[in-house]
Parts: C-alpha cells; structure tokens; sequence
C-alpha cells in the first residue's frame, strides 16, 4: 500500500488542466476536467424512457452510449458495446482500473489541446447534451441500500435527547451501527417527496393514532456507491475497500421522527424512512475525490481503539474524504417572495467517526455479498458545532433543562419570517457539496433537492 | 368483496382432480395437481447458467419455457414471449388474473382426462424435466426484503429474555414491526450456510473481539412473494391486498444471536442476519391456498383493536393461512450413523399475530412502494406451546429463576447423542410446510435445507 497520501495523484489533478467546454472552467463550476463525474439521465424523465450514462462537464453531458455508437469511445472501453451505457451498472461492475482508461479517454477527448470533436459541430451535437436539457436520474436500480450512524457527534445528539446521562451507547466505538434501508423508494434529486401517513403516538395519549407525519425532517448524508461486488463469504478487506468503492454522490434521508419514534423499538427505523431518500445524481468518482482525501476518525491516546479488521494501516492519511457541506431551505413564502434559499446549516464530512473503508469492512466481515452500484450511506453528518448539525431534529434541539426534562425546541427563523422547527408542505430542502484544497481546482457534486408535497 | 369464505373455491380445488404424471397422485407427494407451485431452475446450478420457470407437479416440473417455445402455451399467455420465462418477474409482474389463466391452462395440460402431452413422447421429453434433475433456485433475483415480527408468541418470549416483567413492548399490538433485510444474500433451498464472523461481546469482558459466532440459530418463517407492485406513495390498502400477493415460501432466517446482542442497539439488526437468507424454492400460489384460508389473529373482546387501516372486514375469516409446519435436524454424526433427521418444533401459521395482508397493507402505508417479486417474510413463527417455537433462541429457554437471573438453558438431545443449544458445522435444518384439510388434497411448499460450514 503507498505510504504517501499524495502518490495517487496524476496529472488529471492539475489544477491548470482546461476544457475546450468553457463553463468547465468558469470557476463555480461543479464539474470541472478534473472532476468528470458519471450520469445516468433520460430525455423526458419518464419511466419506460430508456436512458443513458454519461461524462459531466461544465454545463453539459458527454453521452457515452452515442460515444460509443458513433465509434469515437474506443472499442477495448465499450465492455459490451453501446448497450452497457444504458446506466451505470457495467461500468460500476467492470470496476476501478477500468474507470481510469474511461477518465482519461474523456480527459484527452475534453482537454483543451484536442479540438477535435469541439470543432465537429455534426459529431459534437450527437454527443454533448446540456445538463438543463435532460432529466438526471440514480446512476441504475439501486439494489441493496444501507444506511449508517458513522457520525458521533450525531450519534450523541440523538443519544442524548433520550439518555441524557449516558448518551452514546457501549458499542457505538466499537461497532460501525448500520441498518438495511428501502432501495426501491430511492429517488432522483429533484422528485417530490410525499409526506407519508403512520402511526404515531403522543407521550400521553392512551392510544396511537394514523395520519400524515407531523415532524419531517431531512437528514444529510454522503453515500458511497459499490463498483465490484464480493462473493457471499468472501468479506472485503479494509486494505482492499477502495478497490470496491466506486464514487461519492449526496444522499437525503427524509425521516418522518414521530413514526420513527413509535415504531422504531425493538427492530430499528422502517416507515419511518421507507417513503423516500434522494440521492444526487452526479457519482463523484474516487479518482476525482484523491486531491481532497484525509485522515479518517483519530481517535485521543488511550480513547477506545477500533478491533483490527476495522484499523487503518499505514492508509490511515487517507481514510476520509474532505467534503464541505451545506442545506438550504426555501419555503414556498421565500418562492413567492423571490428568495434566495435559506442555509441552514454547514459542516464537513472530515467530522465523520467511521470511515467509509470501515463501512464496508464492517458490512462484509460476516460475509455478506455486496453488488455494483450498490449503495452504502453515512447517516446524517454532524459535526461538533451547532451550525454543523445535519438534520432538524438536531438543530432545534436544547438539551435538558435542571430537572432532566427536555427544554423546548428553538425553531429556525427563516428570511420570510416563517418558522421551522420540522418540514411543511412546500419546502424545498437542497443539499451541496464541494471539495476545495490549495493548489488544486474545486470540484463539485451538484445538488441533492426535493420538496415536501402534501397527500 | 366476498363474505363466504368458500366462494372463491373452484374446481380447481376438487380433490377427487387428477393428473396423468402418476407421481403427483401420491398421498405424499407435495405437488398434486391442485398445487402446481411456479419454480425457477437451472440445469446445472452455476451462476451464468441461463434460468428458466416452470410449474411443479409430482416428481415433475413442466418447462414454461419449452412450453412457449413449442407452441403448447397459449399465445396470450406468454407476456413477452418465451423469453418471459426466465425466471418468474414477469410472472409475478403480471398479477393474479394472469396467474388464474396460467391455472387453468396447466390443469387442463396435466388433468388425468388429457393424455395429449402423455403420448406425445418427444414433446413430453422436450417440456418435463425431473426435479431431482435440476437445481431449484429462487424465483428471480429478490430485489427488496423486509422480514417482520409478527408472532405474539415469538415477541413475548424473546421480549421475556430481557424484560421478564414487561415482556411485550407497548407498541406491538398496534405496529406490525418490521425491519428491512438483505436482499443480495437470499439464497435457494440446499446451500451450504458459512458460519460468520462478527463481533461480540461477553456481558463480563471488558471490551468485544471478533471471531466466528458461537450462537449460530434459524428462525422459521413463511415468506410472501408480491405479484404486481404499487407506485409510490399509493398504498395497497388491507381489502386490496391479495391482489398483491402471489404466493408464500418457506424462508429460514439464519441469525448469529451472540453478534445481534451486541450490535442492534439502536437501530437493529444488521450483520447478525444478513449473512444469508434461505428460501424454499416452491412458491405456493394464493389460488392455491385458497381451500386452507382460516381466520387471522382473533383479539379476545376488549383486548387492543388495531387501527382501522389494519382492520380486516368481512373478509376477517380467510385473513390468515392454516398451514402446519415443522422443523428438524441431522447432524453430522446423524448422517454418518444413518439416523433420520430429529423433529426440533412442529407448529401452524395459524398462530400469527399479524396476516400477511395486514404486513402489507402496513408496509405500504406511508407510501412505500413494492416492486414484483419482493419478498416479505413473518418473522420467526412460534405458538403457545414449547414444542411450537421456531427457533432454538426458544426452544432451549428456560425462563427466569426466583433470583430473576435467566436460568441454564436446556440443551436439546439428539438421537445420536448429541446435545444442541446452538447449530454446530456440519448440521442440516430443514423445514416442511403443508397444508391438509377434510375434504380437500393436501398440499405442500417442499422444503427449505441449509447446513452449516465452518469458514
């Protein structure tokens, strides 16, 4: 394993690499040469459409599937011809030393030497889409979904609104908590989220009772999606767990607190959060991520020390992945008052406890199998401040008061004058994330959106 | 909808109904002719092995492939062409109306009146496959897993193992708890089970290790397979719900109970089940089940009611499926001396607390969507007596003593000597499920094998 974090750079990092595609290098560009990150998009968003995997670059789409049709991807990357970009699935499955030949095929056909296919007008409509002209959708049909809890801050905050005393449970530096989440309910950003109907129970009325939820929330999450699956009993290595990790995109793990509350003993969350997750639809490949990785947890001498299928050698350095990170609002006053979107909070995914090698160590030391593009989140990211939480739950939160009861929330004050303490009907709730480091070009990961819509 | 229960009874149901494949006739045969399970097989078993579907009677599976290729089934009733039955989507996809046409169209094949395919040598060679000739494998790939909890007696006695006091949980009577499981590691009938490893935790050591659970157990389940999903955020409501099941399994949900200790809180269990989930690969058809409905979960008068989206109407009294069911055991030792296998538990569905309608309708209730094939499993199956409880968690629990501390478990005594609290590698679990019913054929679900391996 290299001991040095940086030797995994190469010059697709440069930071004065150009594109010929000039809204690649504007500045605020999420999707600069350096970041290309995978697309899976239709032309209508319907869902018998066929759709389609693609390169992101500046503002727009290099279609893979017409790249290939047209002979301009070489034959010895097209796996199983055109047909394989139909989504992501091949190109996850093929694995990460075949992404690095696709990363720098679309380096060398976008960089701004190679003016071929800019000057092509006929070849170059064929294959560049604009990003505002399609539908992006999930990279394919996400077949295994887990969610984690690999944020301690998070983990005590929840904790402690219930054992204030004892907030963070004995395994919880031991054990990388997960649960199996709903695949089928995974959505693109951008889709409606319908506020979900449950049971849910006041703390002092005899009996439950069934309507919609009244205490939504969002909760901000990175998700790692799996290139090469494993075999049943054959677990992944933390050593080898970059090999099996494919990219980054952002997850919203809508949760609906009062069922949660009522249902969720003694086998965990399940309509709770069944009734939707977003994810964006930009994978941010491990490639375009090395510039921004970081240690992952350091854990104080003489703190509780992970058991060693869970200890990072000498990759420790590398562990993590340094990605800022922001939510927004915007209500439905703040659209009809033409306002901007509210932040609610910041924070950074170098906060994390476990990282996402640890995850999937963790995932598959029994010998569960995992398979491409499956997908693996963080839970919600928290860090230590209280502008870093990363759901309402947090947010509004104050603790206890003298006499151990909880004190009353603190909702959000919006611009609109509007308050938040949970999610109402016409909010629209937007996640970002970005990665920046001196000396090397920022890279994006689009946004992660979707609005609460009632029954 | 019907008040009488009898009325969806037809002649499909006669038991005086017979088939020219002489091996279906037998009173122990699992697959008359009122049965015909759907079954996926390949000829080999390997993965990349093209799979095909067929229906089982007898010794005898008939190939729906071979049938649509040579012409013998119905246009109409071939979806897509031959190609649709590669394994049982679209089947499933195609709902109970098709599979009611499907019905009949194999009946008339195979009745005793119709010796067509019997005297035609070449076509019956070409359409019937023997099933000890090929490898039954799960229907299709499973794409989304729950499992629930919904046996009284189960909850009560492993709620009784941490809490003798307040055994049942306060929100059981009313939420049908449920968790999502694994789907990648479903896994057919007869597959060796590699014992996992994982961490845990004595309650004296001071901190976890990790190594090959010592606490290996199954849990006996019935599993509903779903025909036609929904949309999101439509649920199926109660009185709909058998339009959305297409048919039950046996499901054995193999569980480390040494890693599940330490690892569900709070979120529940993970690694302690999802290294692998076997089905049996016969799926029972709702049509064919229909002789052995039976009322679901009665409430003595004045007992908790549940909330009137998970109340059965008029048709209270087929909710449930009065199915018999029983577990045994063949150690290695067992094998060697030639011992038959040893009955650990025989018990009903009857005694569920929940209907598998009920799960549904509950699952979808806060919009979730169910994709065609998804499989919902009941949870572990236990009745009142100590001879009806579906897993060794159970069957070797002995209660609290007058201290309040948990009393020795009583291991279980085998013929061959030996002496079982948990599985050992090398033992076989299988479980049987059949249906019998004055009046009317019996009928059977096969089996549902595993034997454990050590790493």
């Amino acid at each position: 394993m290299p001991t040095n974090p940086e030797s995994r750079l190469d010059q697709s990092h440069d930071q004065n690499l150009k594109s010929w595609v000039e809204s690649a290098n504007l500045p605020s560009s999420d999707f600069p040469i350096q970041n290309l990150p995978l697309v899976t998009f239709t032309f209508d968003g319907k869902h018998d459409e066929p759709t389609r995997c693609g390169v992101a670059i500046g503002d727009e789409i290099v279609d893979l599937m017409a790249a290939a049709e047209e002979g301009v991807l070489d034959e010895d990357l097209q796996i199983n011809g055109p047909d394989s970009f139909v989504d992501a699935y091949d190109l996850m499955s093929a694995g990460n030393d075949y992404m690095a030949e696709l990363r720098s095929w679309a380096i060398n056909l976008l960089q701004a030497g190679n003016m071929k296919l800019a000057k092509d007008k006929k070849l170059r409509t064929r294959l560049m889409r604009r990003i505002d002209e399609v539908i992006p959708l999930p990279p394919m049909a996400i077949q295994n979904y887990t969610d984690f809890y690999a944020s301690i801050h998070h983990a005590t905050n929840v904790g402690g609104m219930f054992r204030p005393e004892n907030p963070l449970l004995p395994n919880y530096k031991h054990v990388p908590i997960g649960y199996h989440g709903r695949a089928s309910s995974i959505l693109a950003s951008g889709s409606d989220i319908v506020r979900p109907n449950g049971q849910t129970k006041a703390d002092d009325a005899p009996a439950p009772s069934f309507g919609p939820s009244t205490m939504l929330d969002y909760e901000l999450e990175i998700g790692a999606l799996i290139a090469m699956g494993n075999e049943l009993a054959e677990p992944i290595a933390l050593a080898e767990a970059d090999d099996f990790l494919f990219g980054l995109c952002l997850v919203n793990d809508w949760s609906a607190r009062d069922i949660q509350k009522w249902e969720y003993q003694p086998l965990g969350p399940f309509l709770a959060k069944n009734f939707s997750t977003t994810i964006s639809p930009f994978v941010i490949t491990l490639a375009a991520l090395e510039p921004f990785r970081c240690p992952g947890a350091t854990r104080p001498e003489g703190d509780t020390q992970p058991l060693e299928y869970l200890r990072h050698a000498e990759d420790a350095a590398r562990g993590g992945f340094d990605i800022n990170l922001e939510v927004l609002i915007r209500t439905e006053q703040m659209r009809e008052k033409d306002q901007k979107a509210f932040r609610l909070s910041k924070g950074s995914f170098r906060d994390m406890y476990w990282t996402m090698g640890q995850l999937l160590a963790h995932h598959t030391s029994g010998g569960c199998n995992m398979m491409p593009g499956d997908l693996i989140a963080s839970g919600t990211i928290s860090g230590p401040t209280r502008e870093s939480r990363g759901c309402l739950l947090e947010l509004s939160w104050n603790g206890h008061g003298p006499d151990g009861k909880p004190l009353p929330r603190t909702p959000i004050e919006l611009p609109s004058g509007e308050k938040r303490t949970f999610l109402e009907d016409g909010d629209e709730i937007i996640m970002r994330a970005w990665c920046e480091r001196p000396g090397f070009r920022r890279i994006g990961f689009g946004e992660c959106s979707g609005m609460i819509v009632g029954e």
